[in-house]
């Protein structure tokens, strides 16, 4: 195989309770990209399209995962890229880590699969390292395996793929504002009450039992963040509101995506994923927010082939 | 039925990286108790063997339990109790849980079973919280639903049964020191930093996870406690040997047991288990400390009728 074409889907992290460890994959938003064998060894990113991004490799995220990549396999061919982005960067919905994961996956496709799937996250951690000056890997690791998944941990890295009930689904509002991560980072407190920490180690661990059980109702109930969303929930204007009418809606939850400024809901079913998607619009319906939705099931595959 | 014996087994609440969420029940150390309906309305205390305990109902962590559950269930008779306890009082392996549960568990019995267990755990915590200034379910759940319990809330009160992978064995190691519970509570950190609980919140998730897919090394991976441990194994001598010495003889993880001073080790199977007891036997032999150990299967119904 000398080129291939791949979907790297958009994904969630942090899930409302499982800051920094809990991820799940979408499947109706993502970028395309192509990377095809070059004789000249190196990486070159040869095209991007929908957002301006830089074309050096090593200001890239998806050029220095890549880089990273092959300065492991050392093989005797280099990579060109092409990048057909339609997640927005800043948006909180993974936009940097489907760069990062997409071209790690592609290129180990091209040499015959060298590499696992762990192995493909530690070298878009890479790329990642760049984009939020902090090692993290919840992104990834959903876009990497599918599904959602859990980060037990970053050293070593360890991931643990965590079973989706068949009928959930999500849905993403993005208001059309700027949150970066680097500042959302710096706005968490550096202790928390160890009371609220006790309280969110139990829904990371009903939730995780949820899935395996497929308990919509404990899903429901484990989806509690009250360790950071107090902080960040002041950075999305209408949070409150759009969490509560999508409640109202039938959600199993709602909360920041990732470090926002998108926020997700989760839902049984795809109709009323669908109701939710129209009670968060109709939040915004007054306001001069301009802002994207999506409904999408929950993508148990990860990036994929074209 | 008019008269009933049963076994009341100890637990083991935190383990490890759930303090205040996880718990699991033993098998071979417990307390046996006999619980007759009497003409005379009330809760009568007639015997108590093994410790020096109080005869008072009101003074009693089984005679306050029961008062909860009759003052619910107005009964047109009372009960008289009888303990016969193996479980040192203050051990860490839940002496009070096993008589604050042993009570209620007995009575809905002799009743037709008008409750189901988590109500039987909400009266038990009445009893608890008599012995122990708060109020908690970690060793309650265990002893009254069998196996790993995880308790999602308090209030409202939810308690899930996670599966418990077959070969699994517990060690215990009592060394006859007095530890107060509510000393071992005082003396906890009122916050702790935000990286240490996301690292205590990935290790409950995993856990979950590792019980679910009976992931033997993941259970290893996942038996980590930073957020409590370093506070108190203080307060137990020699606990960084016993810890050390279990781990080289193979042990999944090694802990305090509740609030101490008993620790526990997890073991695959039941030869390393008793490889496990002897290591940690070994660490107090030259000590002025004396101690019991307890090998168990994990015990997955809880209490039992005789």
């Amino acid at each position: 195989m000398e080129e291939i074409k791949i979907f790297s889907p958009a994904t969630v992290a942090n899930v409302a309770c499982g800051f920094d460890v809990l991820g799940f994959c979408l499947d109706t938003i993502g970028d395309h990209m192509v990377v095809r064998k070059t004789l000249e060894k190196g990486i070159k990113i040869t095209e991007i399209e929908g957002f301006d991004l830089p074309f050096e490799a090593t200001e890239n995220v998806a050029g220095v995962s890549a880089l990273a990549l092959i300065e492991d396999a050392k093989p005797n061919c280099g990579f060109e890229i092409e990048i057909y982005k339609n997640i927005k960067p800043g948006s909180g919905i993974g936009s940097s880590s489907a760069s990062a994961s997409g071209s790690v996956f592609a290129i180990n496709e091209l040499l015959g699969k060298p590499y696992n799937k762990t192995q493909l996250t530690y070298f878009a951690m890479q790329g990642e390292k760049m984009a939020s000056q902090s090692e993290h890997a919840d992104n990834l690791a959903p876009g990497i395996f599918g599904g959602f998944t859990l980060v037990k941990s970053i050293n070593p890295l360890e991931i643990l793929e965590l079973p989706t009930p068949k009928d959930l689904y999500a849905v993403i509002v993005h208001p059309q504002i700027e949150i970066k991560t680097s500042e959302a980072r710096a706005m968490l407190p550096n202790n928390v009450p160890l009371i609220d920490a006790i309280i969110q180690w139990a829904n990371v661990g009903s939730f995780v039992h949820a899935l395996h059980t497929s308990n919509y109702g404990l899903i429901q109930r484990s989806l509690q963040d009250i360790v950071i969303e107090p902080y960040r929930k002041r950075l999305i204007p209408h949070f409150s509101q759009v969490k509560s009418e999508s409640m109202k809606a039938g959600a199993l939850g709602c909360a920041i995506s990732g470090s926002g400024p998108s926020m997700f809901a989760l839902s049984h079913g795809l109709e009323n994923a669908k109701k939710i998607e129209l009670a968060m619009k109709k939040v915004y319906s007054n306001t001069q927010i301009d802002l994207e939705t999506y409904v999408s099931k929950i993508n148990t595959k990860g990036i994929k082939i074209l």
